[in-house]
């Protein structure tokens, strides 16, 4: 029983779990070239925010220790052309820009090749070291709030794979289950991809936490039938006043948690705030194609051409969320002087929380 | 542009729609013998517990008629037989025992086997125009409710092809067609076995309905970004205060409608009532196979073996249902008094409502 890791750096060699093909085929794939590790970001095969900046920062300082010069001028020309093309691989992945952005910037003031090319590979392993310290702390203060609870309902996958390891929602299983603290985990399938069915189950199984599978409809009588003690969710983007956007299906859970008297968590890095939008109407929702929900693979459900209507994502309103857990502390929402506090406070780098 | 029938007689003969290859095929079967009716039931190509007692009950009818005696005694043991067999197709169908043993009374006193086969024939009709009767009304009386709306949720099938006509939930968005109301209809596809995708989506479309189809997760997001007016359901059964039995995932809905201040009907006849009763807490939940969940036809979803809790049904309370729209008026849940004067109240035959 082991934690599943998505993203691999050993002996100088990068190695990706292909998520595509969960559950049914656990496939590790080395990439050896810039080429592959475009693709390997742009067909999917990473997943999650984190998991991508960190495979992206490991592919540029590999490519990187190939480039044959000794012109540090020249070596930082060709990685930046290197950079510019990995960042192309998923425009609207921030976090992959942003991982991109800090190795170019860590390379400016290099005397030599050698040095360089040392600290790129050190900068990658600083993102991915900074990932897996802020999801162990997540973790931390998200057992503290589930000191006497152990069903807990989550939805989509904010897991290990999605990150350098741990997770967000999940970080708390993953932890207690290294400390012995048992809980009884409810996975929502997650329609209409399944990332709950395919990812989480498997994850959460691999690491030995008792998980059962739900359909997302099931919700409601679940929490009553089995009585669930809390519900905890990602997120992909927050706004100033706590509103937070995550996978499609989150909003119906938050709704649930409020009528049941039970809490709802948000789990997720400082990362996903964005100060610029103040609150969730602000925040474009992404409408994807009928196909997904209408057919499943190569299985039509409903009758082909069927109208659908496809949002990918929903936003709770901060009144529904107990509290936003973040790798720095826990959040009330509702509170934008306390937000913008939390958020530009030093980073607790090395502490524990 | 016409409503879907999936019972039908005409000339002598029963023909039945066989709703297991919808909607990807339209496959209307006649029916010929007692072993295809029994088969056709047990192999759920009929479904929808009205559909299901007029299917049966015209299926006695029509084995009957081939019986050669001029002895209405040995005719009526034969004809015995042939119920009990029929009944044995679906034990747990209260409403195909119902319909069959108004067949068998209605013969006790015939005179002659020619009489006898008649008055079956005659019954079978009078159960299919009483169901239709009765899903009109209730139709008339949800078009009443809905007067000012036009954008309704529902789930599952409660459907004219579960019924002899015009179904129960769906009664209004048929009726409303049929005179030229135009309804905006959002249909949860209903996990796990899509009967929102398969059926209720093909239904409307056949009828010319307006239907949009979003996945069970989506409907809160839905109420709010489409402006849902009202969600309107079918039941399963009812108890003594309106606590309602219905499809999974009814229950999620119920709770969004309160969140959202929108009403949520009930539509059901007042055969759904189980007066025996007092309370949903009474009633038994079904708990069905992992695979229906885990899997979809023969593609493999969540990793094999995973657990999975799968209840069929779940019970809303009786304080999230705005109203109960029965065929003899419509019940506001939480009043025994009123809803026992309303079900013992003399039928309405042949009066509109």
């Amino acid at each position: 029983m082991t934690i599943p890791i998505s993203v691999i750096w050993k002996d100088e060699q990068l190695t990706i779990l292909d998520q595509r093909l969960l559950p049914q085929t656990v496939h590790y794939e080395t990439l050896e070239t810039l080429e592959q590790v475009h693709e390997a970001i742009f067909q999917l095969k990473v997943r999650g925010a984190p998991a991508i900046g960190i495979a992206a920062a490991y592919g540029l300082a590999l490519a990187a220790k190939r480039h044959d010069t000794a012109d540090v001028g020249l070596f930082r020309h060709r990685v930046k052309k290197d950079a510019d093309y990995l960042v192309a691989s998923r425009p609207t992945a921030v976090n992959l820009a942003w991982a991109i952005a800090r190795l170019v910037n860590r390379i400016e003031q290099a005397k030599t090749v050698t040095q360089a090319k040392a600290q790129l590979i050190e900068e990658a392993q600083l993102i991915r070291d900074e990932d897996e310290a802020a999801c162990r702390n997540i973790g931390e203060l998200a057992l503290e709030l589930l000191a006497d609870k152990e069903k807990v309902m989550t939805i989509c996958n904010a897991g290990s794979i999605a990150t350098a390891k741990y997770g967000t929602a999940l970080a708390p299983f993953h932890l207690g289950q290294e400390r012995g603290r048992e809980f009884e985990v409810y996975a929502c399938e997650t329609r209409p991809l399944f990332q709950g069915a395919r990812l989480t189950v498997w994850e959460l199984q691999q690491a030995g936490v008792d998980v059962t599978l739900i359909t997302d409809s099931m919700a409601a009588h679940t929490i009553g039938a089995k009585g669930i003690e809390a519900i905890i969710v990602g997120a992909d983007r927050i706004t100033a006043n706590g509103d937070t956007a995550n996978k499609i299906g989150t909003l119906n859970l938050a709704i649930l948690a409020h009528a049941y008297g039970i809490p709802f968590y948000v789990a997720a890095p400082v990362s996903t705030f964005d100060l610029s939008l103040e609150t969730g109407s602000a925040i474009p929702i992404e409408e994807r194609a009928a196909e997904e929900v209408a057919a499943i693979g190569t299985q039509q459900i409903a009758p082909a051409g069927t109208k659908v209507f496809n949002p990918a994502f929903d936003v709770t309103p901060a009144n529904y969320i107990t509290a936003i857990i973040t790798e720095r502390g826990v959040i009330r929402p509702n509170d934008r002087q306390i937000i913008e506090a939390q958020l530009y406070a030093e980073p607790l780098k090395g502490e524990t929380i």
